[in-house]
């Protein structure tokens, strides 16, 4: 096997736990392969049988009805069987251990584990212990990756841009405590975006950010300077407020997206958000429902983009 | 667009969210269209093909595992793709708006939204805002409406009693909170039956509840004289009861539906309950179970009237 | 109908409520089917269209993801279409009563209810009440039966030592709480297992036990002698510590199974253990994952299993 945890013995993707490490074509192939999906709900019957009799289970250690629902209906339109597993309030409390649950479930043939989980590094551990004919999808683990959201953002800003030489992108908020932010940064650099920089107070900032190969910027107004792709991040307010930062309101008036600091980027930028939005923290209802918002676009682009992985998945 | 909310320009009914205000021949085509799906589980394969692909979500804000049921069999009879949503538990928690949660579900190309929630109008306020292409069915919004309830009760009628334009019917129980009520009365006075009685104490009665075209009735020996049928409704005691009501004895004492105040009724009125039903409160077991009971027969057709409802949709 | 809860009047399987009293062909029947389904799930497509069309409804009034599951799967892949209700958060808290809950899914033209239920004796209960069509299978009622359970145990050993009429087999630890040693029990005793034991300590035996036709040992070392297959049990420490055990690592050591203790056994035993497993309380961890264990295809075999029940009682 491969150093990669995510490479089977041809270098082909074995599992998709993180964008870091994985090498452009295999990002571009799943691109590109989302391409042929786009269509596919547009379709009168917005189904193919790519994955039927196929057995994907949906763990969720933490609850996301949101990012569950996404990958439930990308395997439906595959035809794949789809179990979802909600194990906080089941084997978890029995005491089970997390391998022998996804050794219960790999025994029942599964193909494919969807895993969201509050630990980083939770989807690795699984990938490590499953057979070699079972495929584990990284749907957000921590602080550490969210692959499938990052992947999407990518095909968004294809969609827009076309191409990714000549960008600069710039994450705003919470990178700190955000899975989001570090895939997308390690998927923008391996496609060869020249400048990717990081928008945030120092309180939300990891040590050592600028060895990803960012630039950081403190003021809004400095760091939004022509730049062509925002990528805004959800204030994890829940866990924040009061420890990092001083209010919600002082939040928004320094690093809420609003038209006034959106008028700094290039005129033809576009503004992502992985959602859920915190309206009026993060971002200004006025940007989000904007002619700059590619947000809706985003959840679209995602059902095909995941399917893509899918599909990938199970042919490798 | 035409200025009824459930229409579309063409007429055709775009969203089901009341009963009023629906015109005759839309509530009676349903009801013609439920007639040929009352053999599909009858079949060996009790399933048909109409709504292969689509993409149906039980948005339930409100828990209820028997109506979301009863929409998940419907859609999954009709081979379309449904996907659970429970969302108090995970969205709504996470500060998004109900909007943004449908306008997220949206983007995923969903042709469908069944919708419970604990809010007046909720379901008028996503039918307004959906893209043309997508269809919204109400399955209860706070007191004020659930018309599939009170289309399988009127299929239920025309099924025991054939023609509406000579019954007298009668709804019993809380009429001040329920939706039920609400969407039966307006359902039965476009169906044409010339007389429909509400029987309530007077603490459990809306004001100007006469404007709706009833007779009111606060003795059960009076209101239930010469009926043909009897529509019983659910206490809402966890709501209720210490404030409204002395106790569930004086309830049953007095509104209980018990073999002798049914007695007074024609000898072959029929008893139907929205259900589930508080035996002992509002209804006994001897008439719940009796010859006269057809509840059971209320939940048979609710299947084909949803199935209806949600092939006539999918079709306009 | 016959006397047997779970015959029709022509001595088929109508119900699957428990091992005791069924006769030997019926569960030879079971076995001898579920060998035919062992092979789907290693197909490409790994369906069959046996139960197309058919409303199957999971209707757990106890919550177990890891059961509930194993048939979920095992409906999906006969291509049933599958509901699941977890009621403990809904009609039951409503005050409806479990019949009113079984018979409006009924009149939903259910086709099979799996019921697991805290209480022994529901499944039977349900079972009786359901229409002639309906099918009921027990999935966990109290501490009462747990048939699948000991039907996929069964096709376990017979898997591994052919035939059932030479062998010893041990039933370990909390006999007292456990459905699925008495369905054990039963079963093995039909099937011509001559020799049953169980161990386990006093405080955690029912009284009478040895009128099941089972030897009795209080301890490990004599018990496991000459032992052929090893039916470990999950100790319910939820309800026991303090009570009935002194504590987890006092059960551990005169209890817990080791290599030490398994080298009682035969040199070729097999060590089974339903799941979720207490690693180092019931068993070790080294036995678990040992080259004895067959653990992981008793999981395997589980969907066969329910494959095979499923497919016999829709035929009758």
């Amino acid at each position: 096997m491969s150093n990669n945890p995510q490479l089977n013995k041809g270098g082909e993707l074995q599992h998709l736990l993180t964008t870091e490490g994985l090498p452009a074509p295999i990002l571009l192939n799943i691109l590109d392969t989302a391409e042929s999906f786009v269509g596919v709900p547009e379709r009168d019957i917005k189904k193919v049988p790519l994955l039927r009799g196929k057995s994907i289970f949906n763990l969720f250690f933490e609850p996301s009805t949101r990012t569950r629902t996404t990958f439930e209906i990308a395997a439906k339109r595959l035809s794949a069987d789809v179990v979802n597993l909600n194990i906080a309030s089941s084997s978890q409390s029995k005491g089970e251990t997390l391998l022998d649950t996804v050794n219960n479930l790999s025994a029942m043939h599964a193909d494919m584990f969807i895993v969201r989980h509050s630990q980083s590094g939770a989807a690795h551990l699984i990938a490590r212990h499953v057979k070699p004919e079972i495929h584990v999808i990284n749907a957000g683990d921590g602080r550490h990756a969210h692959p499938t959201q990052a992947l999407l953002d990518m095909f968004t800003i294809r969609r827009y841009k076309r191409d990714f030489h000549n960008l600069c992108v710039a994450i705003v908020g919470d990178i700190l405590h955000s899975r989001v932010a570090r895939s997308q940064i390690h998927a923008l650099t391996t496609l060869g975006v020249p400048e990717v920089r990081v928008i945030s107070p120092k309180t939300l900032l990891p040590t050592k950010v600028d060895r990803l190969g960012v630039r950081v910027f403190h003021d809004m107004a400095k760091g939004l300077k022509d730049v062509d792709v925002l990528l805004m991040l959800r204030l994890q307010n829940e866990r924040m407020l009061g420890a990092r930062l001083p209010s919600a309101e002082e939040y928004f008036k320094y690093y809420g997206l609003t038209q006034e600091k959106l008028a700094r980027a290039k005129h033809d930028a576009i503004v992502m958000h992985p959602g859920p939005m915190n309206r009026g923290i993060e971002i200004d209802s006025a940007v989000a429902d904007g002619k700059q918002s590619v947000i809706s676009q985003q959840v679209t682009f995602g059902i095909a983009v995941r399917m893509a992985a899918m599909t990938i998945l199970a042919g490798n």
